[in-house]
């Protein structure tokens, strides 16, 4: 009844609403955001969208984000470690794992994880130029960092399985409980696979 | 060192953290989505900014949005008792109230509140025009609805204290255990609220 009267409003709830992650119960309060912020506000944010999606790109690489030329900044250095790629779902995972501070190989970023419930199958993910590399680069080992989701898992499994024929060690990020954490706020399936995952001192 | 290399990546982040309520995490997950989503999307989430921008405007009675000229529905609906004014936050607040199907009395909307700490003071929020629709309106009730925060409690005191000699009824919203829960998961404040409140059979 309320939405009735303004139907501007609603509109811009439903566009709002298209923008993932943004939780719903929040989309009234950035509605509220962009009306009551002054004009500048909005008309930064319009340009700085558009800037960046000119000048934003894919590595030709490794598919993660770039503002340069041809490959990025981690694919053209010569300091990293050629042999080893580590498969990360999106770019602010790779993030993620750069800060952590000790990895010195090569990322593949896939763009997304296997989904068949949501259409999201193999050809939308950047699986066959992460093959072409393997075939052309001198990669020695796949490292799997997809989030131990059943998605993320059942997208490492699909890809270790296309490259096992071409005698590159694979491997999975382990699982266990978390630094900090304690074992009595763990779930029983975190704690299964700390277990099954010891290591000798 | 990354965003060295992504200056208009690294803009649109800095942006995108001027949204409040956008998880920081997930601020990188906004960006992917605006850089990856077609053109049309973007134009039209910007289009429809600034048509909501330009139809919505705050009721001239109670501060909520309206599109139309002059009070907002609720606000001119004869039905409604005129005599009962419910406060609360904000819009959402409203329809949060409005949606548990009952309420027939009117609203204010503070807009926000009182924060010394982030410098919001009373003259950031819609208090004198609330003052002055009790000084014109035939208002007998006034119920606080802010939240059960310290700011939320505060707000309602202020306002409370500025209108006391008055001869208008208020009343706060009552505290105790949602519908649904259970005592286990409550804490001890709410435990406390839930019995001193207690209500007669």
């Amino acid at each position: 009844m309320i939405f009735k009267e303004l139907p501007a409003f609603a509109k811009l709830i439903d566009q709002l609403r298209r923008i993932p992650y943004l939780a719903s119960k929040n989309v009234f309060k950035v509605a509220t955001h962009f009306l009551s912020s002054d004009e500048n506000e909005v008309a930064r944010l319009v340009q700085v969208i558009e800037y960046a999606r000119k000048q934003v790109k894919k590595c030709s690489r490794c598919t993660g984000w770039t503002e340069s030329v041809g490959p990025c900044v981690i694919c053209r250095d010569p300091g990293r470690d050629a042999g080893t790629v580590c498969v990360v779902e999106t770019w602010h995972d790779m993030l993620s794992i750069e800060r952590s501070g000790n990895y010195r190989g090569q990322y593949h970023v896939l763009g997304a994880v296997l989904c068949p419930l949501e259409g999201v199958g193999p050809e939308h993910l950047s699986i066959h130029p992460l093959i072409g590399r393997l075939e052309s680069e001198p990669v020695t080992e796949v490292i799997f960092a997809t989030n131990p989701t059943p998605e993320g898992e059942a997208t490492a499994s699909y890809i270790a399985s296309k490259i096992q024929n071409k005698s590159i060690k694979t491997s999975r990020l382990a699982s266990g409980i978390p630094i900090g954490s304690t074992l009595e706020f763990m779930d029983r399936m975190t704690i299964h696979k700390a277990l099954s995952g010891r290591q000798t001192f």
